[in-house]
């Protein structure tokens, strides 16, 4: 009898956990299904990317972008919307930037360039150099003043093909557009020319954050990202003629700070409303393109996931929170500012996930964590097998959920394939047609369902 | 003594497994990195389609193509091209394709359509009908001939879009037009207009080949694909109006069978010369696009395994044989003459791959093959890992190879991301420009590495 009692404890734990490992499998094909189906990705990013555009935080378009959000998410019944309070640099592209450079005498040719984020511009009256082109700092630093005062430094490493990872290619090479103006100005350098990253061969300048770190105003020298076409015809040019003159004309400047916001919306846990689960992408992005990729993916897939929630009727276990960061291209004062408060509150956030590498088809996910919250995280991996995003890599996380680095907080970022990335990343390509609908949908689902598992396991 | 012998034939054994291991593992990366920066997948392609351009077999451009193959296979050294004829069906898309329905008395509305491939035309003055539309043969059975005759059979289903594989989206709705003209037309139907199978809403039909069996010649009737927003706009009107007149005027032709040819190269095997590999793509595509993915991508891939070989003086030890097919979008007899010769000639082919659905970022392959097989491939998988293109599933091959299954030869195909593929199947919108150059080259390089592995360990 003890025996028999004992068998049927058994298979009702087994019927039981069966039962459960089946409905994660249903909930999760539920998740995918209605992102396919009923999911709004695609129609936000339509009204984000062609109806407001590009929206440098800072600018109208960065406000008129949060007030649509805020909107969006009133009438998904969102009622406690909280805007935070940021204050984010402003930063403004000139209303002209122009580049030439003279290929024989009375004959100068057009090169596609535009300022760096950050730069100052030049004189009304241009800025006028020789140029010198170096491949690393160390040349820069093996070449010394005497070679570079006066000239304009023309930073041209390529972003290296044979990586299979162009994130890992960009890394290996995006120095020279953060610092590049900074170790140039020290040797007297005029102005900063830098090689486009992006692993295409075209006309698009692509242009991205800088630094003049501890620059004395008066030392400070613009800065500008050149089309990889340009840049190897500049260079072909250069080693024809040496001594050619560079030409720049361009009136970005830099304003004081101004007030910004992070849009935050929450949807308290039942069981655990103390344990947060925060997942957003950001609001703001470069002026050149609408930011379709970077980060509008991000910000519609993350909303998305609410709607997804909305649709299945989800309670959540956990405090479900999704933030809209401001400022992360510029001054990541958004994270920053968002980070801080929590800490101030000692808010208990458990795990923090971010989509911003664009809206292209999902692999994945990446991870900093400890080894035992990597294995458990390990453990739903097969959940996404059968939607071919269950490549879980320990990499380094978005910008945005970095500055929630503590050692036991779960930092994560949604992976897609990552191969067309680079030829749009911050650039004026970066536009709502090179968005697949399917590939944003995959990923709005594939988030949903691993923020589905933390919040029913815990990590 | 002996101890200390077995002990170090141990280490060897194992240093040189380890050696082995590390020598494959090298081997596949520079494989990759060739394929990445002197890959001649994409300038070909250039050529194939913006140069060339759709090349429906039996028209002037599938025998430029033809040409072309042979051109580039010589200058890469190749001395013995076999062109191995074959006899193709020649069907030509007439110079008007035109529809329209009233939307109300004296106001029509153009829609967008195009013949299926293999489709008669309607008469020079056009045809006009009412519209009876059905979701599956089974509703057109049942509607039966008194509801069918004299009209239009419009096959309105769609690709369902929750399917996470758009292939199988596909597989489960081509019948409408592979099939649904030769189904209406026994029940007396006068057309068949099918909603093209695409998951986008967009205006490009989409063709494709259709058949009609046994009908005598006085009983087929002319279809045609629609674009899925003129299927959705037809939908919704003819719930308005069940009786509105539906306008089609298009002259397509079919004409008698003419000489094409398959493009073939081997490198002699240098140790099982008798096993043979084949790989390749098919050099015919559509007419209405330039395709650029189907399949040009796989014939420049198929082309570029040889360039990389060459560029890594690869000796193989089995016969790598190199097969451009003719004619598989509409009658597949590139494939099966070649298969045909082959059993004739008593060949052994060991392994067969066809690269044909699309240039996008490869995730894997797919293998018909015996379990036995099947392991002895899965231990290779980690080798693509690295590349992100470690999914092996076993699944029906692509058409080319088909015609090889014997039990015992491999068949197996290119598995790249499908997320967009049917966006541009077989539309007009199949063209270069949606092809990104790393996604094709990534593809080339992991084809390459298959082979490399069978060429080394046999199968």
């Amino acid at each position: 009898m003890k025996k028999l009692l004992l068998t049927a404890v058994f298979f009702f734990l087994l019927s039981s956990k069966q039962y459960g490992q089946d409905s994660i499998e249903h909930q999760i094909e539920k998740i995918y299904a209605l992102a396919l189906t009923q999911g709004k990705s695609y129609h936000w990013l339509d009204h984000l990317a062609n109806r407001i555009g590009g929206r440098l935080s800072g600018s109208l378009n960065s406000e008129l972008s949060i007030q649509w959000a805020e909107e969006q998410l009133k009438e998904m019944g969102f009622e406690d919307i909280w805007l935070q309070e940021v204050m984010v640099p402003k930063w403004v592209r000139g209303n002209y930037e122009y580049a030439s450079f003279e290929t024989q005498p009375g004959n100068s040719i057009h090169v596609d360039v535009c300022a760096l984020g950050g730069s100052i511009g030049t004189s009304i009256f241009g800025l006028e150099a020789p140029v010198i082109e170096v491949q690393s700092f160390e040349e820069l630093e093996e070449l010394g003043r005497g070679k570079i005062e006066g000239k304009f430094v023309f930073y041209n490493k390529a972003m290296p093909p044979e990586f299979i990872s162009p994130l890992d290619a960009y890394r290996s090479t995006v120095q020279q557009r953060t610092q590049g103006a900074y170790r140039a100005a020290q040797l007297g350098a005029v102005g900063a020319i830098v090689r486009s990253l992006t692993l295409t061969q075209d006309d698009f300048p692509h242009t991205g954050n800088m630094s003049y770190g501890d620059l004395a105003n008066r030392n400070r020298i613009p800065a500008i990202a050149i089309s990889t076409n340009s840049a190897d015809l500049l260079s072909s040019m250069l080693k024809l003629n040496p001594d050619l003159v560079f030409y720049l004309k361009q009136n970005s400047k830099n304003y004081p700070e101004i007030l910004s916001h992070n849009v935050i919306v929450e949807m308290i846990g039942s069981e655990f409303p103390e344990q947060i689960i925060v997942f957003g992408g950001h609001l703001d992005s470069w002026d050149l393109g609408d930011g379709a990729h970077d980060d509008g993916a991000g910000v519609v897939q993350s909303m998305d996931v609410l709607h997804l929630f909305h649709l299945l009727d989800y309670k959540p276990k956990r405090t479900l929170r999704l933030v809209l960061w401001t400022n992360e291209e510029n001054g990541l004062k958004g994270a920053t500012t968002y980070a801080q408060e929590a800490i101030e509150k000692g808010e208990n956030h458990i795990f923090a996930i971010e989509s911003d590498a664009g809206g292209f088809s999902p692999r994945g996910f990446t991870f900093e964590a400890t080894d035992e919250q990597f294995k458990k995280l390990q453990s739903w991996q097969r959940f996404f097998h059968p939607y071919y995003a269950d490549r879980f890599v320990r990499d380094g996380s978005s910008p945005d959920v970095v500055p929630l680095r503590n050692g036991t907080t779960v930092l994560a970022g949604l992976r897609p394939d990552l191969q067309r990335y680079f030829e749009f990343h911050h650039a004026a390509n970066d536009t709502f047609d090179q968005v697949n609908k399917r590939e944003l949908e995959l990923g709005a689902a594939a988030l949903a369902s691993l923020i589905y598992l933390v919040d029913q396991f815990g990590i």
